[in-house]
């Protein structure tokens, strides 16, 4: 009977499956592959960013959201952009109301808010997972928010095509007293053995009392 | 006919069932192994933590509501943060409305209407169950909301996957002049025995005139 | 041709039933055996509380609406709770606006305009009968309202399960000049005819001039 | 095609008939026989009283409407219940606006738009016809008006279960110099012919400048 | 494709024909026999009026709209009688608003806008033609409006069962010397011959400068 | 996929296509044959009168939208109607706004949005084309207009039954030097071959300075 | 499960695709050929022109948007139309805001935020891909942006019928040296070898400091 029922109003399907969502995920993880890595003093997010021909310049994969904090997704890139341009709206707001900038915390569960919104009503959740990371005063930090608005808090992400190999890269990889370069160089391990080739992976930076700064750097 | 109209416009199934309310609950059932025991001195909720990968933290499941309440709920992560939003929400309304703590009682009975609109609307019904504990002037109180906005009051819960198993080490193990100790190694026992291996818990207290704590014990 | 068409737009099945009502209705005669006894003298309302386990608080199923009034019903209690909820609210209304307490007639007119508007739009008719019992200018009270809106009075009604059971051992134990002992043991006899064993019974009484109290007595 | 094209959208049916309308009228069909007679002098109006169990009163079938106006109905009583709060309401606005009593023609007119709007948006018709009656300048006045809007004036009428046979009772019987007591007697005929059976029966009775008084009368 | 699509959202079926317009064409055509007849110096508008039980008064199917103007028409009597409140309302407020009478043509715009609207949207199309006729500056005129909101001007209308026979009878009879008994008799001719019997007969007369009348005629 | 999918949610059909406003040019296609001819001196714009009853006013298909500017089209005549009427109140709100008469390009592009709306949204795409013209600053100006919104611009357009014939008619006889009655006959010429008969015609013609008219020429 | 459920509420189908994006696009592909070319100097833009009949001029491809902004775009018409309405308004909106033309950027990222919409709600995702070019304080910039919201920023575009080929051609001529009428006359060629014929083609320029121009090339 779930099963009919979910084939008609499509909230639930078999064994209180959201099904929509469930459908938003499958999109995810035919997107870019896409990490995050946190140690105490630093914060790096990367993505693939997809070949295109030579005359069109690749897409934005890594997004400053404010001065101490950046973003980055994989999914429907229309899907991942109006959530970036929210993080951003929330952000100024944020500093207008209270003149202070708001903390990551604080930002991941707005977006998570603002994403389980979409699975509620007769709409369509979006198709993206977001990594925020940044700088605040309970030191650097990193999330990762899902299309049903789950969130999640650590050291290290992997979304997208290929993810799991790619979370397994960093988790083997990782060491919390790491320098920067070993980081980066890692996120782009991570990308690379996930998609068994080189790919141009567009990396952001986080460091404590430094504005958000992103660097990419091509397969050659 | 009540079967061939339920699968059509599906708020009623066969015998009159709630059919996306039993979908919902069927997901609760699927969720994380969670509880919750009081006594006439103390009240403690506790819920397994699912196993993460080595890098990221393990969400949060026992959430602090206001200083004398707690919370705790089984089903998607997404849906139990905004029902403890709610919660958290209607806290602060009251303080800033009467000047007091809100009582127990009255957060259990928001949260149930606000649970049972969304079971006689066109949206979805929220996969979550929800336990609340707190101090107010009546004393500890313990209470557990389900999807469809019925709730319960009393000494002991459990919610979530094989939640008969561990309701039923809390019964035979309950006794109402145990210590806090005593409860919080009851709690974890109901739901290692539910899980059939030792996970981590995270762990929420309540006593008469203190702050809401958590703690959290590894499986070690 | 009623019958497809039934199936699309489930307002009206075969015959003009109204099929999303009748399934309220089943939904209703799987809930708790309830009753409601009036003498000129008094009111008894009682329903069987379902058995729980032993750490759970049996829900509560007699609710005092106003000093005079009180009610309980069968079904979904998410449903019954938010019907018992619009009583309260109704009665405080005509306190702040008349300055006097409201008579039984209207409160069970305006339960049954609330539920019949359920029926004619697009929601989920609510799954739930109430008993509704008072003191007021015109003696005591007792009345029912079904979901579809159709509302008794009488001295005698049964709702829930085997309430035929129940409703045939009021009428043949009934007499108007029966004391309010009586009354009670008559409700709690009916109530374990119909369900072949003795189950706490949760019983509320209206007397003139009293307020509205409630006893719970248990099965042994 | 217009078959087809009925079943999913169901406004209409075959022939352009309205579908749910006539859903709508076959619950009507199904009500209690219910009928008017009108003279010169009086008119009557009368609804068998469905048989309940010896301790719950029988529904009210007769409705007091304004002073010198009163209604009846049959189909489902949560919706006749709501029709005759929409004629006490627009009577009571009339005195209200106009400080004069409503004439019977622009309260008819009134039931009539108000039904026919349920027959045009993708609500739920209201399943019940309507005879309203009263004494206004023009006279001693008889309406019925049905669930599509229609309404109708004359001097006898008769809706609900086998009322066929219950107007030709009415009509073999009319004539409209007979007294009030003979009139009374005839609509009791026609109920009893219709039903096969001595029910009870409610009934109105309108006469220039009394109020409207009911009686009921025993099948004994 | 086009004919499985209509099936589903049912605005269009194949070859571009409005559904739901035909549907209400067929109702219209079921209805009764009516016609409307102009001369430069009188217009008559008449409608069968369909047999009651000797009770009843028939129907009115000639409405006064105002001093100057009436209508009839053919369809679900419930619809034509909204219409022709809606052609009173609208004729009402230009006379608050300009201080004259409205003209026939505006009026019968009014009225196709009116309809037109309900063929757009997600609600249902009326099941009426209305033929309006009126004298104004202009002189006398006569209008059609149908479902889908079109309109005719003419000399001589027929609309409803057997409506071209009705117009046949017309056509071959006209004369636009002819006088108003002539006239009256031609369209009651015409509707006798399209339903092959006499029924009764309700006429409306517009002549300048003279309020609309209209008058009754037994098939004796 | 796309095809099944075009099934439930009519916008798109296989390849993309527009399900509904393709169903819309079918009925456009089956209307009036309808023309318009510019030249740098005059516009003609004709549209085929179809044959009613001798005593039916042929319905206008010529309309005047201001004084410089008059419309013509295909398709639904309840739907042309509501799209003159647009055209109309567009052009008086820019006089009333701006003090000017409005140019024609502003008027097409009006009704182009106009009627793009309504294939956007869950509402009917209206089934009417409708060919513009009028005299403003910069020349005599000729435009048609889709139910898609799409609009053009040129000297010679034929929409409605056989346009392609028509408007082969037109292209071979056009010639930029002809005066007015060349073009008439060259309009008339074009919608007889379409049909293959001389039907009524209905001509309005724009020239420079001069006021919009119109003529109608019958078929003798 | 995905599949069936995406054909009910077709928002995602198998593999979590955007189906009716994916029509929306299958729209896009069948349009007309259009490229957009950007050296550091200048840009190009242009589109086959669909050929039509000799007395409709062509349609437009493009358009002015601001002073120093142009666009263009392949997919309906109609769509195409309001979506260079909603670029001409929001280029508007900042100037009259800020007093200073807005920036490409910010006018592509409107475009992607417009577009997603549609993506996400229960209408229809618009069945058009725009390219944008323009000069502003960042130098000459070149945008398209998809259905889906997808923006891509590059120095060479295709879009519409065929557009791998033309796209091909012009990977293969570009050189960042080139002159404008080398550049014109790529995308000429692109245009045409994409099509294998000579259509007609119009070409919209952007240079420093100059309005937006565009000329229309005959293919003889």
């Amino acid at each position: 009977m779930s099963e009919s029922q979910g084939n008609r109003f499509p909230f639930y399907g078999p064994q209180g499956r959201l099904v929509l969502v469930d459908s938003a995920l499958e999109a995810v993880n035919r997107g870019s592959t896409t990490i995050g890595i946190k140690t105490p003093d630093f914060a790096v997010i990367a993505s693939q960013i997809k070949p295109t021909h030579p005359l069109m310049e690749p897409s934005e994969k890594i997004f400053p959201v404010d001065f101490h904090i950046g973003a980055t997704g994989a999914g429907y890139i229309g899907d991942i952009l109006q959530l970036i341009d929210t993080l951003r709206l929330e952000s100024q707001k944020h500093r207008l109301t209270y003149e202070t900038p708001i903390d990551v915390d604080s930002l991941a569960k707005h977006l998570s808010s603002f994403l389980h919104n979409y699975t509620t009503y007769a709409v369509r959740p979006q198709a993206a997972s977001i990594i925020i990371s940044g700088d605040d005063q309970t030191g650097i930090q990193l999330y990762q928010v899902d299309p049903s608005g789950t969130f999640f808090r650590g050291s290290g992400f992997a979304i997208g095509q290929s993810s799991d190999t790619a979370l397994d890269v960093i988790t083997k990889g990782y060491n919390k007293n790491m320098n920067l370069e070993q980081a980066i160089e890692l996120g782009r391990a991570a990308i690379e053995k996930a998609l068994g080739e080189k790919p141009i992976v567009e990396t952001g930076i986080i460091e404590p009392g430094k504005a958000f700064r992103k660097i990419r750097t091509d397969n050659s």
